[in-house]
């Protein structure tokens, strides 16, 4: 018998793998979702990577409909997005806001309209929120705004009008630099001590899925890295 | 001699009307951006709702373009935007996000990115925020995490490495209600003494654009109205 049953929303990024793998290895279900597989994964459900909001989200429901029938799971954890820079001036400003909005909100609304319906009650949902965007980010601007725009969908599923099932908690992760292959490769002269492991968060998913020291739900959880060492700054 | 140039985003909702209006009455010349005319503008550039973000963008600039010439602009202000309710649970919730999500933040990056070209050195900029979406606003999950996209683009705009020419001051006003026509329709027992006159606003607008009592850039103003009286809670 499992232990229970999750989603992983970008089941197959660098964080991604690493909470698939954490739950399998903890005797989960997993499902994933991703623009494609995840072989590590009980069931992936692949979006298209060209479909639009309501196309992806109809993926989405239908596939969760089909891989759980009547069952209902423990977690919803999306870990979706990507970064870009860009400033007001840039050339490519509003591209990179539509690929950062795409990437981050519209995963995050499906979750939040899967959760409504899929989610049992008391169940534990985690956005991907970016400590940088509690400030302005002029550097990064489409990326900072469409992390604010996760940050307070957070804060709406935090109230019980939400729509999400009874007692369920709802979190977002704000890291500051995540310790991935892709960001060792961009990032190479950087204090890596600084940097918050993946296996970290994949613990910390796992904890509060099962309902050990959760934040109250709304929550936004930054992950402070310093000297190795990871500390949870909850607000 | 026209007192100054301005744009005005929204040129033809309820509040933009007003302050296209007041504008003019001060002397100076002022060019519309909405769905449609406004007649009392100097300019109208008119986008269609139908387009996406890249070809609405695309319209604004050649518009301004072709509307400016080699001028630039005292300021450009953003009243864009409407109101869509609705949960996670909610049949229409992506649709709502959709929809807020194109109405704020695509008209609130156009005018960082016009912004960034037409704007005069010193000048000033205003996008449309709103008080409620400071904290959850489970009802109505769509507008709130769209003008909290619009709050943290305003702080970036803050900043002096934003892309914005030097000196600008960028800031979003956060009404609770405006005293609109279609407020007064929807809520016709609500207690009209605490909402906000178009006119205040109007007149705010023309104070900062003329250099009177402007906040720090990057500023989230609130507009807190009691009795009938308006006060700025300035963050």
């Amino acid at each position: 018998m499992s232990a229970g049953k999750i989603i992983v929303y970008g089941g197959r990024g660098a964080l991604g793998c690493a909470v698939v793998k954490h739950f399998k290895a903890n005797n989960f279900w997993v499902g994933s979702i991703d623009l494609g597989n995840n072989e590590d994964a009980d069931v992936s459900i692949v979006v298209s990577k060209d479909a639009n909001w309501a196309t992806q989200a109809e993926t989405v429901i239908s596939g969760l409909e089909a891989a759980l029938g009547p069952d209902k799971v423990d977690a919803f954890i999306n870990v979706a997005g990507g970064w870009a820079g860009g400033n007001a001036k840039s050339k490519d400003f509003l591209k990179s806001c539509e690929l950062m909005w795409s990437q981050s909100v519209w995963s995050s609304t499906i979750t939040a309209q899967a959760a409504s319906r899929f989610l049992k009650e008391g169940g534990f949902v985690s956005l991907p929120g970016a400590q940088p965007a509690l400030n302005g980010t002029p550097g990064m601007i489409g990326y900072g705004l469409a992390k604010a725009a996760v940050h307070q969908l957070t804060k709406s599923l935090g109230d019980e009008k939400s729509g999400l099932p009874k007692g369920a908690t709802a979190v977002s992760i704000l890291p500051i630099t995540l310790d991935t292959p892709m960001n060792r490769k961009w990032m190479a002269s950087a204090d890596f001590s600084t940097w918050t492991t993946l296996e970290f968060v994949a613990e910390l998913f796992h904890k509060w899925t099962t309902g050990t020291d959760r934040p109250a739900s709304g929550s936004l959880v930054q992950l402070i890295t310093k000297e190795n060492k990871t500390e949870l700054v909850i607000d």
